[in-house]
């Protein structure tokens, strides 16, 4: 049980998750902060049924926060965080920018749970296709060491926020009605196409989003050598994420050890029905808790029987973001 | 210069296609038959700006055809492709029928153009993820023998025919209105959605899309052993799929060679632009003739500098179906 719990960003498409799950967890605290910019200040918003007003992030004080959940954008989390955090608040932040600090834990809770304990008033939360790709594929790297992960994406609206999910469905009208759609959160239309993640380019070649993948896996998995590659692709769909996982074991592997680990793993549902198919996909994964996982099965390419192939799909604003947070939450309340 | 040219499946979205690239590509012949089933015979459809009656494929012979482009379904060319090719003409099958039959050859004429001297009346046209794939790695598999292939797609509606196209359109409106989407041609809501290729699942997983990928992929380039997998996922997008393609060469090979590479190919436009960001996006691959190619960069899970990473969109309908039918009627004609 907390004090007082605030939640930055409170108006923004997480911001709101978190909100709502809070109610639906039970987070039990005696007084709850919402913050956001001055431009949303003012709003009201309902937590456990009792309005709040959102209040200006940059003119309220932290004192007597407990908890304080950041997704106001890594700009935000840069300058307020640390204020929160020497206020005495254990800061949960959503943005990337503190993740690869080495002096903040980056936690899931299904996978690295103890490094909570670490925490010097900051932890990070993770990118969401990391934290949704983490769940299941880490209690198989426990049973038999992962050589290699490659990783493709599609990746939903909502991961830019709510304003991309508002223009994915408007764009869309407009394609439908003959007109051109205009992008304006996003730099290409979104309505009927993809596009590779619109995230700056590195020297490598990688988008920032893939070398989140790369690096905030490493870094969850305390595996620092583990070779990922991955793909970040954007696609038409609302608020969960898939992924086209390929892994290589350093020992053989089969089928029915897969579905028997993921099938016992926490925060992971098998959906891997054959015939008649029923796999994962973004609309049954949007609103739940577990990352689905389907299309299990040894990878072809690999005779050495060391290779698997699997499909997830998870929502971006529950486990890739808020339900995350939340969990981490949970795991300090019960320290 | 061919006498006459038939068009089986012509009133269907690959159909209408090759009408409108024999206009386009100014395929000569003397006299154009279209043909599709009794059901859409009587149809009236513009060939060179002259009309044409569509035919009923059942009660038609092929007497006098040079040759003829097939594309109603493997049932049908199963059926009627031999019966064409016994009467004289030269089958050009867009269906599963015949593409792994040892005595038909199968073309991509960027890749295995002399394969289509060895024709016994029947020549398939391979699968259309297959095709665009099989365009631009063939030439770095010439430089650089491939020891394997990791592919993910994003399938468009349009590989599941025009009243898949229809649905996705259809569904998204119902969708947006806030009316439940009602699947039809696929057996899952494709707007706001996506999901694994629902062809059938094999005994290894796979679905026969996948194995299509793989299997038509090794015949072509001839190298019976080539180490594949594939993930195939539908994706709601109109008429052009994406690729992210994971490839492992036999010796260490750079980012510029491969651009190089590429940009000297035919059929490939490398789309590679990192700031301000251009990739091959599926807007605009739909009515182009290359595969649009981009995110070349080195696989840096592959530390002995032998795997490179790109990105590829292409017109499902055109080069992925009907322009590479096209193609090799065209090189039947120089023959």
């Amino acid at each position: 049980m907390f004090h007082t719990v605030a939640i930055v960003g409170a108006t923004g498409a997480v911001g709101k998750e978190f909100i709502s799950l809070i109610e639906q967890r039970g987070l039990q605290a005696e007084r709850f902060v919402l913050l956001a910019s001055a431009r949303s200040a003012g709003q009201t918003l309902d937590v456990r049924g009792e309005p709040h007003t959102v209040q200006d992030l940059a003119t309220t004080p932290f004192d007597g926060v407990d908890v304080a959940f950041f997704s106001a954008g890594g700009g935000r989390s840069k300058e307020f965080a640390p204020r929160a955090a020497a206020a005495g608040a254990v800061v949960i932040d959503n943005s990337s920018a503190f993740r690869m600090d080495p002096n903040v834990p980056l936690v899931v809770p299904e996978v690295n749970p103890e490094d909570v304990r670490t925490h010097q008033g900051i932890i990070a939360n993770p990118n969401c296709s990391t934290i949704l790709m983490n769940v299941p594929v880490w209690p198989l790297h426990k049973a038999n060491p992962l050589r290699r992960i490659v990783v493709s994406t599609y990746q939903a609206a909502s991961g830019a926020g709510l304003s991309a999910m508002l223009e994915l469905e408007e764009q869309t009208r407009d394609v439908l009605a003959g007109r051109k759609p205009e992008p304006k959160v996003f730099p290409f239309p979104i309505a009927f196409n993809l596009f590779s993640h619109n995230s700056a380019i590195g020297p490598e070649g990688y988008n920032e989003e893939e070398i989140k993948m790369v690096r905030e896996t490493r870094k969850i998995f305390h595996a620092p050598e583990l070779a990922i590659t991955a793909t970040c692709v954007r696609v038409p769909v609302l608020r969960a994420h898939s992924e086209a996982v390929n892994l290589t074991f350093s020992r053989p592997i089969t089928e029915n050890e897969v579905r028997e680990i993921l099938s016992a793993a926490p925060g992971v549902r098998v959906v891997d029905q054959r015939d008649p198919q029923h796999f994962p996909m973004p609309i049954e994964a949007s609103g739940a808790d577990d990352v689905l996982v389907g299309r299990i099965r040894r990878d072809i390419s690999q005779p050495d029987g060391c290779g698997i192939e699997l499909f997830l799909s998870g929502d971006q604003l529950r486990k890739g973001a808020a339900l995350n947070g939340i969990q981490i939450a949970e795991l300090l309340a019960h320290q």
